[in-house]
């Protein structure tokens, strides 16, 4: 059966996605939706693609689902995926899991929006957020990346033990994205920097292939700065 | 093995456990946790039962877990769980998963928010919130509801299709919450209205038992409203 992944590279649950068909050996078709250009935002994407207008998407014959999260639990039961990205031990899968969803609110909304206040709104509308503003965001975005290193990475290599699985993806593809609006979770934070090291050298080649226009954007932003200093 | 639910039925994920576990007939131990009491916060507390802080936490033999969605998962893993809750059909489970995945950020955030800053925490901190606020916070609940009817509600008795799943009882426990603070979603909603009702229906007596709370404050917020009129 054919597996559509539509995505954005720009998208972090995208993203890991991405990541984990490719580190999984899931044979899957590429559909690139630029969100720039609002090509979500078509009625052809709704109608034929998904009813929310978001990505990331799959396509599993006639069957659409969105949701990264739920995605990635559906394709651990269709397909063959090894086993520590989602274990099937009851234990360890809760583990797993408790991670997945604690994210949404605490993880993925902070650097989301810090992401989207500082850098992706100023560039659609043309006006940039106030400072005080921003300061506010990142402020709550710091809190939360602090309470991620406390809560999740104090024992074992990885999140949810010794063992990488697709909760780290999930959170390391978050903690790029405020990258782009330069801030960079692993400075100053020793523990999270090798772990970020850690997961990144575990999935390579394709973590670095998923983040290649993110890092293309990191680079433009830094060389802009330096520009005006 | 023994299993002790932590909860309080003033928060929305503890009531959807509180439901499922009754309406599955899985034996657990209820221990209260009195969250306006600050009873979450001692360190007893944080060391025993949750690093986190919060509620509903389960203590399976001595596995503790956290996170309502991914509470119900290892549930339905450990335990005989009626099939139509969280269907073993990929695709049926996938459906539920998509929605209890879309509602953190979509129902639980607009919700939740609403009822801390119109009643929960000007009853902690002695202040109203401003007028302003308030009507921000109704805004992007009322937004967020009606959109929950539109790509939830349309087909199908329940969310995930005929048969009442786990997606029924965390979105019904979410909508119930702003009723405290004096927002009925039913109301003017006539789709969502019928749907409640069935799932109200499908899963008493332990619905109403799981809201009793909730509706006695209801009740006492309109008496102590209409006294002052």
């Amino acid at each position: 059966m054919s597996l559509k992944l539509y995505y954005d590279a720009l998208s972090q649950p995208s993203r890991a996605l991405l990541i984990f068909l490719q580190s999984s050996n899931i044979p899957f078709t590429r559909c690139v939706v630029n969100l720039g250009k609002g090509e979500h935002l078509t009625e052809e994407y709704k109608n034929e693609v998904s009813r929310f207008q978001k990505v990331p998407v799959i396509v599993h014959g006639d069957f659409r689902l969105t949701e990264s999260v739920g995605i990635l639990r559906y394709l651990c039961r269709e397909y063959t995926v090894p086993d520590h990205f989602y274990p099937k031990d009851s234990k360890l899968q809760a583990r797993v899991d408790e991670y997945l969803e604690w994210q949404h609110n605490n993880i993925r909304m902070f650097c989301a929006l810090y992401f989207q206040k500082k850098w992706l709104l100023p560039k659609i509308t043309g006006e940039p957020a106030s400072e005080k503003t921003i300061a506010e965001y990142e402020h709550r975005m710091i809190d939360g990346i602090d309470n991620f290193e406390r809560c999740w990475l104090q024992s074992g290599s990885f999140i949810a033990g010794d063992n990488l699985s697709a909760a780290d993806i999930w959170a390391a593809c978050e903690l790029e994205q405020p990258r782009i609006a330069g801030y960079d979770a692993a400075e100053g934070r020793p523990i999270l920097s090798r772990w970020l090291s850690r997961v990144r050298d575990e999935l390579n080649p394709h973590y670095e292939e998923a983040h290649t226009f993110l890092n293309k954007l990191v680079h433009l932003n830094r060389k802009a700065k330096s520009a005006k200093l």
